[in-house]
């Protein structure tokens, strides 16, 4: 069977979207998701670009998917890779598909001189630890995220002057 | 005391550096700083910017930095901002100037119509976590960062065909 990743083209949205709504429900969050194809072409492929994304095929069928963006070190002071999502579909798990996206998205790292690639992860989420440990991966036990979202961020915005 | 906050210029790159370092130092990681001021003219001010970074001041003297970059959220839909150092001079603490940046930084938030403004912090630092938490940020127990780098990085990076 032969994995081939691509980068996404437009023609993928319909698929992205639907990677990103399987994803979520996985995450046990089915009624997260207010992306739109919309939202993600202007995203995806309109200037300011905010993500881009591989499409991973399996013998010419979409198989799965990595969203990432671009973040920034100030101790590397270099930008380095956070992938957003990767995602595999059910039928095309346990074949490879995720660890070739992670592999293209590593040499894409490497080739824009990035010393990072990070993702977040779901702390029970044991058996992906687990596989992403043994690619070399370490996980940051002391680093918590702090979230300001919508009426919270909202009252800060506007408690200034 | 008047504090006031303003978009950094290439002329604060020595106060910027300068400041990164002393964090650095405060979480305990002195020699984790690779920065350098050419890194950062280049990754602030040239395309593709990497970065933003906001500049308070108290009576006209450089007081703290808020240096931040754009994520993406699939679930959202949108962009968000992550502020990647929140820095403030050691005189110049306990005088509202963390809140001022942090202000600021919600209100460029909203008016880019992001949902989420996010950052990391160590879970030993009870202080800040306490702080943020009055300011309504929500600490994202169950995430965890995954982070491959350098020569594990590097070694994914090469394994592909």
């Amino acid at each position: 069977m032969a994995i081939t990743v691509r980068p996404a083209t437009p023609d993928d949205i319909p698929s992205i979207l639907r990677f990103i709504h399987e994803l979520a429900a996985y995450e046990r969050q089915p009624d997260a998701v207010q992306a739109t194809e919309a939202g993600l072409l202007r995203d995806g492929w309109q200037q300011p670009v905010r993500f881009k994304a591989l499409i991973a095929e399996c013998d010419g069928e979409v198989a799965g998917c990595a969203l990432y963006f671009w973040t920034y070190s100030t101790w590397v002071g270099h930008h380095g890779i956070r992938l957003e999502d990767l995602y595999v579909t059910p039928p095309m798990r346990r074949r490879g598909v995720g660890r070739a996206l992670l592999q293209r998205l590593a040499r894409i790292a490497v080739d824009e001189g990035c010393s990072r690639l990070e993702w977040d992860v779901l702390d029970w989420n044991a058996p992906a630890i687990a596989v992403y440990e043994r690619l070399g991966a370490k996980i940051m036990t002391e680093w918590r995220i702090m979230r300001l979202s919508d009426d919270a961020l909202k009252t800060l915005a506007d408690s200034g002057t």
